[in-house]
């Protein structure tokens, strides 16, 4: 199954406990397409600036990631610089440089039309529906969206959720997105106007999947050394698509399947600063982890 | 096996989004035990005032719980009143009128010096230890605190967690007993000292176990309908208790159920002010909520 990820490739500078790193490779389109090149060829759309080294395409591309939908814009990539605060869940954003990203526009080229799966990362959902516009008959999509957008641009998001499978939020945006407190209840009422579903991300206490099949529960693989949490939703859902691409079927079950490797994943994310601890990672690396957390959870 | 439970009982005035309730019955103890009843027939040492209505009494022993530890004191039972946030998480305390608690003195009556599994529920850590002092040769230790022990009796808490098998804490308990920001790591170093492990109580994220033998996670059950989260941790731990006083060892893998069954009860508690949701509860009803709790995590 064809792949698509569409959204941002940035430089991230980053300080948490564990140390810090300057313009590191970043940006939602290029953890999730790191993660799922763990399964499949996934396919980039975005932007990046006349700085963007070499060494990052040929990275990529040494993952397997087909970059005919990467733009090269005049001026700067994407920048953002924040710091966690140490319980390594809070942060504050010290900078944010849109760049190249702020005329972004994810025109798709000819050969991605007839994607099957496409990632809709966290964008304007103006851009997302764009996306959507363009392609011609999509088999699965999933969608991330953020507290800013809920915000500024609801009426944009919510004419995008009829076309969207699944939409990946967290407790704070479901909240905010359905004014309801209770996580389960406001799930099943983002559940109602999407069209399979929602999927809870919970950080280090895992995903909850409500869709209209059931619902599914995942922890989050119990992480020690954790280094830098930026990424860790992005390659959680780049996991999970990459997972579904090569998946016999999008059932309840698989998706449960899917739950799992994005936890495996984003635990490994959170292991190390920008991509250094995915980049590396085979499938097998995955199912590892992904055995050792079910048998933390299976009860017999 | 005899099960021996220790803490306060207490009349409480709890107001939620879901309404609220004067004087309704509460208490550690009180939560544990009746949550324990569904298993086995627990015994209870408490203080209780000459406010202390019969009705309540035949409540607790309609439900099979040994009253012969219960101490009869004059002045008022002790008094707790709060408010939740509309989170129904954050609560402010209104009240704390801790009245015969204040002096209570945990002794033992003969019958219950042998007892096998002895849960000490959230009191001053000196007063747990003097349980422990009475009670010949437990086979099985679990003890609750409080950030309020952790801050002004330390040395206490210090004490007494060697003599303890599994010590029942939330994320923040640990930070503060610990100094650690990572839950792993700090439940390990807090295992270290206890004599087997740690029991991580997580709210509406479940629970982790972490003990010598090995880790394990447990969803919370989704409960739609949230009314009053007073107790939960309390009835989480009575069930826990309950179900390892009938199980036929305490290996990890019946630890592991017991953390299920705690996960049912609380999920219980929480659909009702005061008691209403569990005290009328069979096993059955507490098996039949695990094996859907269960269904949501099972991955094959």
């Amino acid at each position: 199954m064809k792949l698509l990820i569409v959204g941002s490739v940035a430089y991230d500078s980053v300080e948490t406990a564990a140390g810090k790193v300057e313009c590191a490779l970043g940006g939602a389109a290029t953890y999730a397409a790191v993660a799922a090149s763990c399964y499949t060829k996934p396919c980039i759309v975005a932007v990046v600036g006349e700085d963007f080294q070499a060494g990052h395409l040929d990275l990529l591309r040494g993952r397997g990631i087909d970059l005919c939908g990467l733009q090269h814009k005049p001026g700067k990539t994407f920048h953002w610089a924040g710091r966690y605060l140490p319980d390594m869940i809070g942060r504050e954003t010290l900078v944010t440089e849109l760049n190249v990203f702020e005329t972004f526009d994810p025109v798709l080229p000819p050969e991605l039309i007839d994607a099957d799966i496409i990632f809709l990362a966290n964008i304007h959902p103006a851009l997302q529906r764009r996306v959507l516009d363009q392609v011609k008959n999509p088999k699965l999509v999933i969608c991330d969206t953020m507290n800013l957008w809920i915000d500024i641009a609801r009426p944009d998001l919510e004419a995008l959720l009829p076309r969207v499978d699944f939409l990946v939020l967290n407790d704070e945006e479901i909240r905010l997105l359905t004014g309801d407190y209770n996580i389960l209840r406001g799930a099943k009422k983002v559940m109602a106007v999407t069209r399979r579903g929602v999927i809870v991300k919970r950080g280090e206490h895992g995903s909850t999947l409500v869709c209209r099949e059931g619902m599914a529960i995942a922890p989050a693989y119990p992480v020690e050394e954790l280094v830098d949490p930026t990424g860790a939703g992005d390659s959680f859902a780049g996991a999970l698509i990459g997972y579904l691409a090569t998946a016999p079927d999008h059932s309840l079950t698989e998706l449960k399947r899917a739950l799992m490797h994005g936890a495996a994943m984003a635990s490994f994310t959170v292991e190390g600063f920008s991509l250094d601890a995915i980049s590396k990672l085979s499938r097998a690396d995955i199912e590892a982890r992904v055995a050792r957390l079910r048998a933390l959870t299976v009860f017999e």
